[in-house]
């Protein structure tokens, strides 16, 4: 397990923290959305996007005028933070109220993925990331497409992980509060899919997307 | 409708952005969770936390001792973002793939909340956004847990939605491929109360939560 850097270590309760890159990659792989911060005109900026994760690097995509993908692809420094809210923890006193969550913050430079064979699987895996399966069902980008694509690699060498877990935790003279206390769980779920007005004859049913 | 700042105006897709204080409003009425960037160190940092709204102000809490409240209270520039997916949008190219969503982005500079009944009431805001009713259930802090928790205040005077909502849009030739398109919706969504193992005789039943 690598030692955390500087920046990475979970300094506030240490007993959070995590370090070990299957556990960072399984809290990646179970979600799709992150938040991306990066410094633009002196300032900080925050802006959700998806991604797809395959080894030791996160694929980030969009638009080649999007001006954060601009920003990143000139190898600033960035910090990449995915959350996976698991849990509401209602505790006896309002000071022990909490979350359950699963996160990861990742640090480092971005760079543009060129090689259009790397770029196409790159795709692939962002795609698949959020829709399993999505790559196959679905034309694949065209030239003009792929050049009006830009795609980043942000390698995981600088990541961390932070997670919560299990009932409050209350001051011992608390317990005997008639308030009630423990977890409403809590996950991004997803409803009947709602087919396009014009979808055509041919069409196959819709995907299942994980739940 | 306030006039967008250089910095909140949506500048690709300028149909998705939104500047209308209500809109606003009522996107960060339908989250909880947001993700705080600032420059430390002179690199960008995003964190998750909870927040509440009220008026023209985003509230932020937690330890006294967080390095990243510790940091926003001195005064640096924030940027606060809050995302709601509502969906996954199936095109019938990969390259039309997109999301629903709404988020909101808030630029600004913090100050910490001294005054304590302005204290109390942000951490009832907090609370209750988190939790509705929650602030009058639970135990309310006393004056070493008010001390331990530093409160701030973000004003929302520079802040922007965007947001995407519908079907997929398609190339022309693309609307005959027999390839399934339309909108996988999302959420979160809530599922049944753990009662904590310690919960005392008197204790009321789990609260219900918003779906």
């Amino acid at each position: 397990m690598p030692a955390p850097s500087q920046r990475t270590q979970v300094r506030r309760l240490p007993e959070r923290g995590a370090y070990d890159p299957a556990v960072i990659h399984a809290i990646l792989d179970a979600a799709f959305l992150c938040h991306v911060g990066f410094v633009h005109d002196g300032a900080p900026v925050v802006i959700p996007t998806g991604y797809g994760r395959r080894g030791d690097n996160l694929y980030l995509h969009g638009s080649s005028a999007s001006r954060m993908l601009r920003t990143l692809r000139t190898g600033v420094d960035v910090c990449c933070t995915v959350t996976l809210l698991d849990g509401l923890v209602l505790a006896r006193s309002v000071f022990h109220h909490s979350m359950n969550y699963r996160s990861v913050v990742v640090f480092g430079r971005a760079t543009a993925v060129e090689d259009p064979a790397e770029k196409l699987a790159a795709l692939a895996v962002i795609s698949n990331q959020i829709a399993p399966g999505r790559w196959d069902a679905a034309r694949h980008p065209n030239p003009q497409e792929l050049k009006a694509t830009l795609v980043l690699k942000l390698p995981l060498a600088e990541a961390s992980a932070k997670i919560r877990t299990g009932p409050p935790k209350d001051e011992a003279e608390d317990y005997a509060l008639p308030v009630w206390a423990g977890v409403i769980p809590a996950r991004l779920a997803f409803g009947e899919p709602e087919p396009d007005a014009r979808l055509a004859p041919a069409a196959p049913p819709a995907p299942r997307v994980r739940t």
